[in-house]
Parts: structure tokens; sequence; C-alpha cells
């Protein structure tokens, strides 16, 4: 049934109370895996180790956080490591998954080889059809604003896309006291829908989902979320009224982005895969 | 008589009285060395030279700070490297001590080639059976919480074992003026009760003591202390109320801790193991 | 026409007027490539890749940055790495630019893998005759201060050429809700007029634009303009009355800046120029 | 005259109004060059390139600071490195200077390659027999400091010494407006005079002099120095009263320094000579 969902990018279909449905009986099934769309174009997967070794290597992703991106032969399916440290990805440890964040071949690891947070992933994925890829992150800059529900503005053409918002997903609200973890198919959900149709949320007391219908812009929107961060409490402190960007200008500046943004790759891209 | 001290993992002897008369008379004996428990478990001297490593590459280990595990043969026995900088460590530093933090053997290093501060380690396992690594720091983000004794608080999940108490020790109300550096047993006692159950201590003027059950927990906890600081003197900066994980969230998050962390113990450490 | 444009250095040409209009109309136009200055003296060709590579190294220039210098065979010319990130230039890489900064060969490539902000540069170069090097950074530390409009103060003998003033640039003064991007000649001669006769401008929402009378300088400023944002922001927080530079002990420092910047520069490009 | 100079370690000769005399004078003067101590201990100057490596590892020297040692077979004359970036300095890069700061042997390099500064170790020496080793920094977290004036306390054990006091030098006090730089004898004397006996002093809008009885204590004090004023400045944020080391924990702290310096040198060392 999950592959027979019609998941138009561009448009967005209501699929929140089937989803959910769908979500909580495969987490308990014994179910056969979901079929391949097939082998991925090696430029998306080179491009998905690139992104986890860059983001590691600015220090935003470590042993728990990851990025996926979705298949480029069928929007039902996404591609994300293996659990791994993010600086240690390669392109064999790419693993697909249907958007029930069911693996498609774990290359006989057993489950529990799996990111446990998954779900966020696939239950993004779900929701928005126009997102392409994802980054989970605990980029320590972003925590105090999560924990202080302190709204995140955009201080500069680089993170323009905050002027979208960025809502901070409470988890208590949803499921009470828990772990933090996004461990199943409806805290995925719960997720998702407080991500809404915003470019990222701050999750309270763990970290952040980012979303970019790209997976250049995902890695660039997580690098630059986590700098206007910093930028932003320091702007703070310094007893001043801070002009944040405009809507209108980050309209017009996100309308453009990506231009430049293919150069900026490839100077992180060397710098990361060169690292030991 | 050490050799006989019944500590039982998961129990808690209470060992006060005896502990602080075996310690006054150990430091000013000229007795044996104490017997060795055996060769230690070669993968648990790896992950402790592994430990180290990984500590001095996140700044929070220098020439004065140390890691120490207890003996996989006997609970009675530490282990820890001579008195050297974290960063060269390797397996044939490690020396063997009892609790009383006597070394078995010294390979022929002269009493001062060990650290002066391994009664922390000894201390700490004679009142604590169920601490099974220690490390001393002075990791700089700590020193402001320590001297003004703003209590830390539970920033985010990595953090979460901090809602369990970080106690400071103020060092002048037990022995008033002195170097501060826990140089014998009785002031490693004092830390250890000051420390109590709690995962943590701070030390006043001087840094903290950190335990868990694995090598590998206590030097997340010991990456992860250090950021909560960071982190929480930020969000303090933010003039807006901070929600900390509650108790309930720190407790269940503890019962799966470990869960994720070797793989990222995995990142770590190759990443601490190639700096030259 | 613009080759007959008298730029003399140490004098100030008035060329509002004429510039503008040169502007708009070479943009829109499909006139033959402006000619060469010549082969520029090799020296400054590898100067300005190492001005790249160390900015690149302190953190200041990223895929979106760059650093020009005028051509030393002609002041209506300027050398520009093409659109390249500043850790990736090579003496190849360098492209001449005219005043209107349309490039006298682009190598074969099209205009679009060009610097969009190149007109920073050449309405620089256009207005300020006595500016022998550009910087446009989008350096973290800056972007505090662009938004708040706090004046930048001089902290140190580092940065003391900050006591000429450090003007912000409001781009919506000029030219209303935009992409923020300096994307045509008017928008740059606007940020130069902003500009006016000051070391240095920042730029809302953006960065700033630097020039000094060489590439080693315009360097150095750009490194201790970004610290001394920094260490203000820093000096501010602490509630004590703070001693800036004096105007007259700026202008004693800056007439000698240089001596001493040689051998410095000589570290900084070591250490840039080793990285893989 | 110099030459015969009494400087008499723990004494402390009243040179002041002798000394300023000579420094003018020199100043002006074609006199022989002075005659050298002897070769130094290689020991000596093995640890002096190390102490600049390591201080320019630890970004607290750049192209402007230095360190400097007293000649080990002749108080009345000490070994700098000629104008070099501290990573850069080799043992073939040393001279000896004596306390008027003339070179014994330029090794034919003209007296303009030689650090303007020098006059700070060489009047530092004059005023205090006690004094082995000097670094002169521009350290950042020292300029919010000395621009404020607001004192530095000693954090924690690692920096005891601030107890000892660390005055600010106002070079408009002495001078008036100038370039800032200690660029002869008499500024020199002034700055001298300002530190006075405590261990270092700040000078306002520029940096800060350190001194110690040893190569590796002035590298500690200046690696603490730097890191006591970021957490001094964090600890005053956050709206606590504030313990500091007490002047009689000082007091016993530094009568023990040393022990495990050592050591910390090996690692610090290692890691700063490593670098390409």
């Amino acid at each position: 049934m999950v592959n027979t969902l019609a998941v138009h990018r561009g448009g967005r279909a209501l699929l929140l109370a089937a989803g959910l449905t769908l979500g909580l009986c495969f987490a308990a099934s014994a179910q056969p895996a979901p079929t391949s769309a097939g082998p991925a174009d090696p430029k998306l997967i080179e491009d998905l180790v690139a992104a986890s070794r860059i983001l590691a290597d600015h220090g935003l992703l470590d042993g728990w956080g990851h990025v996926s991106v979705r298949h480029n032969k069928d929007p039902n399916r996404y591609l994300m490591a293996r659990g791994l440290s993010a600086e240690l990805v390669t392109a064999k440890d790419i693993i697909e998954f249907d958007l029930d964040s069911r693996p498609v071949d774990t290359h006989g690891l057993p489950m529990s080889a799996l990111f446990t947070e998954r779900y966020i992933h696939g239950e993004i994925y779900k929701l928005r059809p126009d997102v392409i890829a994802v980054v989970h992150t605990h980029a320590p800059s972003l925590i105090p604003f999560g924990d202080t529900k302190v709204p995140l503005r955009p201080m500069y053409h680089r993170s323009a896309f905050i002027a979208f918002g960025v809502p901070t997903f409470e988890i208590r609200e949803r499921a009470g006291m828990t772990d933090m973890l996004i461990r199943n198919a409806t805290l995925g959900r719960n997720l998702a829908e407080a991500l809404g149709d915003h470019p990222a949320a701050l999750m309270r007391g763990h970290g952040a989902a980012i979303t970019a219908p790209s997976l250049q812009r995902v890695v660039s929107r997580t690098i630059f979320l986590s700098l206007n961060a910093t930028l932003q409490a320091d702007a703070m402190r310094m007893n001043a009224p801070i002009t944040y960007l405009d809507l209108e200008e980050a309209r017009l500046i996100e309308a453009r982005e990506g231009h430049g943004l293919a150069r900026t790759w490839e100077g992180w891209k060397r710098k990361a895969m060169a690292k030991p």
C-alpha cells in the first residue's frame, strides 16, 4: 500500500490520517521488506556521502546525527547511512528505506544497526512532497534556542530561509515524558506536523530537523541555521535594535538560492573528504 | 587488608570510617607493593588509551587531567596511565593501582612519575562500587560554574545525567587553604564524599571529577558535561525561561544510554588516534 | 571610454555621474571585451592567490567571498579569481576585469562562472584611486554589528584603521527590497558611496567590504576587523568604560603600518598553502 | 658600562635613573656591538624554539609577538628570535642581545630585521633579576581586560599567579599619543616599571608582557593568563558571586608550580613541532 502512495512533488497530499495508521501497523508487523526502487544515481550517493562528511567536518553531525535524500527514481524511497558516525560514512553504508522507514535491504545487518531515529526522515518525506533532503542534528548552538523557545530570526542572506519560520517541537506536548528520541513513526509524524510547511524545526532538549529541496541546500541550511543561532545570540546581547532580514528579502534570496552553492560545496567537500 | 575489602558492584558498602584510616596509614607507610590482579583485558587497555586520546583531542584533558578504569579481573584494582600528557598515552604507559592508589608496579619509575592526584580515582572507586571509570578534568567551561556555584542543569539528552545532580566540592570547607590538589587519600575521600551518589562533581577553582559505569560513558559524560556548561551559560544570557530536561526524561534516557555510543566512540577514536 | 578614465592614485576624481551611466549601459550592452593591460606581475598573482587562501584559512572567506587587487600595469584593471571557493584558488583561476567589472577574457567560461558581486570591487576601484585591494567577506562576527548598527571602535593597535570609521551600508535605503546581493554596477556604486573615504563598510544582513593600499594590508584588515568585532562585543558586556584607540594613536599606527606585516604574512601563507 | 651592570638574581638593584640614561644614549649611538656570553646551552635554545612554536600553536603568538629567555651563562644577555612569525622560528634564528636590547651579532641582518619591541624584554630583565623568561603577546582575550581596566582575578589553580596582581600599563600616562609600540628603551622601562613586582602586565590597546622564572613557566602563564581572561569574562556574566583563588591558595600553588609542567610541555611541544 505504501508503494502506491501518490507523492507528488510540488503538490501536498493530505496524508495525515492514512500515514498515522500505516506507521503504527508497520511498526508492529513482520511484513516482507519493501521493494527497491532500483540503484540510485551514483552521483546522488556520492553527494550523500559528502553531505555526511561535510556536516561532520563542521561539527554539526556526530555519531547521533544523520542526513538523508529522497531516491531519484521513486519519491516513496529515501537513502540514508546505516548507523555510523557521520565522518565514517562511505557509499557502501547507504541503505534504501521506504517512507515508513523500513529498510529495503540491511546488507545483513540487524535492525539495531540502523539509526533509531530514521522516522524523522520518513515521516517528513511523507508529509512534505517538496522536501528532497533531511538532516537531523544536535548542533550545539541550536540547543539554547530550543530550550528557551526564543524564536530564531534571519541575521543575514545565508540564513534567509529562517524568515519562513522555525518552530520548536515540544515532545512533551505529544508524548509526555520520553527519552526524547523519535523512536517510532508516531513520534516522527508528530515532529513532521510540528514542522508543517517550515524549512526546519528545533526539537526542545534535543536538536533540530532541517529540510530542503536538495542535498546541497540542506547541508547549507544546517550550517547556516547553526551559525545564525550563534550570531543572533551575540546580537541579542548588544542591547540595540536588530534589523533582521525582511520576509520579502528572504523570498527574493531563496528564489535564487543555489547559484553559488555548487562552488561552495566543492570547497566544503574537498576539505571534508581530505580528513583522515 | 585492602585486598580483602569486599567491594561488590551493584551494592554499596559503608566504607567511610575504615577507608579513612587505611588511607592515612598507607600514605605514610613503606608497605610492600600490592599484588597484581593479573593482566587486564587487552581490549580494556586499548579503550583506556583511546579514552585518554579522545579526551585530549576534545581539549578536555591536558598534561594534568587523567582517566582511569576499574580492572576487569578485580574491583579492588584500577588502571591509569603514568604521569603523561593525555595525547601521548600508549598501552605500555598503563599502571595498575590498588584502591589506596598504590601502584602494583611502577615499571621502574619513581613515585614522582605518577599522577599526584590519583587519589581522586582510588577513593571514588572505594566509595562507589557502581563506578567503573573516572575522569579528572580541568575542562575550561566548567570552571565558571565551579567558581560561582551556579548549578549545572541538563540542557539536552546528551547530558541527561546532569539531572541526577552535579555538586561542587569546596576544598576549603574540608582542608582550609591548600594548593587545591587532591594530594592524598584524605582529600580524595573528601571529594568522593562530596560526590556522593552523583555522576559528577565540580571542584571549585580546579575542575571536575566524572564517573560512569563504563569507559565509553565516562568519556561521553565528560564531553557533554563540558558542552552543557557552555550551552547553559549561553541560554542563561537569553533572558527567557529555560526548559531543562525533567528528571523523568533523564531517567528514561539514562536507562537506554549506551546504545549508539559505540558507533560514536568509533568516530571519536579514529579521529583522535590519527593525530600525530 | 572606460580605458581612458583617468584614475590617479593619490588624487580622487569625481566619477560618480559618469560611472553610473557607464555601469548601466555596459550592463545591458554586448560591447566587445575590454583590452588587457598585459600580463600582471607574477608576484602579484602569487600574493592574490595567497590572500585568498589565507582568508579562507582564517574562516573569513568561503565560497561566496572574494579578494581582488588592482592590476600593477593599469589602475583601470583589477584581478580577481573566477567564481571559486577561496581555498581552491590557484594562479590559473585569476581573471582580469575592467572597472565596470567586465572580464577581459573569461578563459572560455560563461559569465555565470564569475562572481556575481564583482561590482563591489570595480565600483570601489572607480571611486577610490587610493585603494589597491578589496575584500568582500561574510565574516560571522561582523554580522551582529551590521544588523544592530552598533559602531565598530578600535580595540587595539592591530585594528587601528577602524578609528577612521566603518559605516554600515543599508541596501534598503537605496534599493528597497532586494536579494541583498550587489548584482550590478548601480548597487556597487551605492555601496562605494556609503564606503566613502573609509577603510571598510559593513553591509547590513550580508557582510562587509574592506579596502587597503595593498593586498597584505587588506588581508590584515579583514582578519583584525573580524577579530575586533569579537573583542569589542566581549568588552561591551563587561559593564565598564572602554578605552578605545584615540584617532591620533590610530593615525600614528597607520602611518607605520606594514612594517612587521611582511613577516606575519609569511607565517599566514605557509600555514594556508600547506592545507590539503 | 652595560657589561659591568651587576645584575644579581634574587636581589633587586635600583637601576632606574641609570638605565633611563643608558637607554637613551645607546639608542642614538654607534657604539660597538656588545660582546657575547658564549654559546648558550643547546637545550635552552631548543626550549626557546619550542616555546615560540607552542605559543603560536595556541594562537597566542603571531607575527608580532615574541618570547625570550635570559642567557644561561650571563644574566646580562638574553636570547630571542630575529623578527619572524613565531611558528617559523628555528634554532638558527636565535640572536643574543644585551640588556639594552642591542644584538651581539645580527647574522648579517639589518637592524630592521629585529623585533622593534625587543626593549620590552631587555628592560624587564634589567629591573627584574628574578625573571628568566619574558613573553610579549597580543592574545585576543586579554584585550577587553586591558581596554576596560577590569582587574584579572585567578579563576583556578592553573592561573594562580594572577593572584599576585596583573596591572595594566597605560602608555598615554607616560608618553601621550603614540603608535602604541614599545619602540625604545624608555618606553620599555616605563612598561617594566608598571609591571613592578608582578608576574604580568596588560598593555591597554595592545596586549601583555608576561614573566616567569623559566621558559616552561612563562609559556604556561601565557596560556593560562589568556584562558583565565575568557573564563573570568564568562563567570562575570553569570550574575552570581565568584570565588576567586585566595592569595594563600595561590602562594601554595606557586610554591610547587613546575611539577607536572614538564610532562605537559612534552605534549604541547610534540603537537606544535608536528605542524607543517
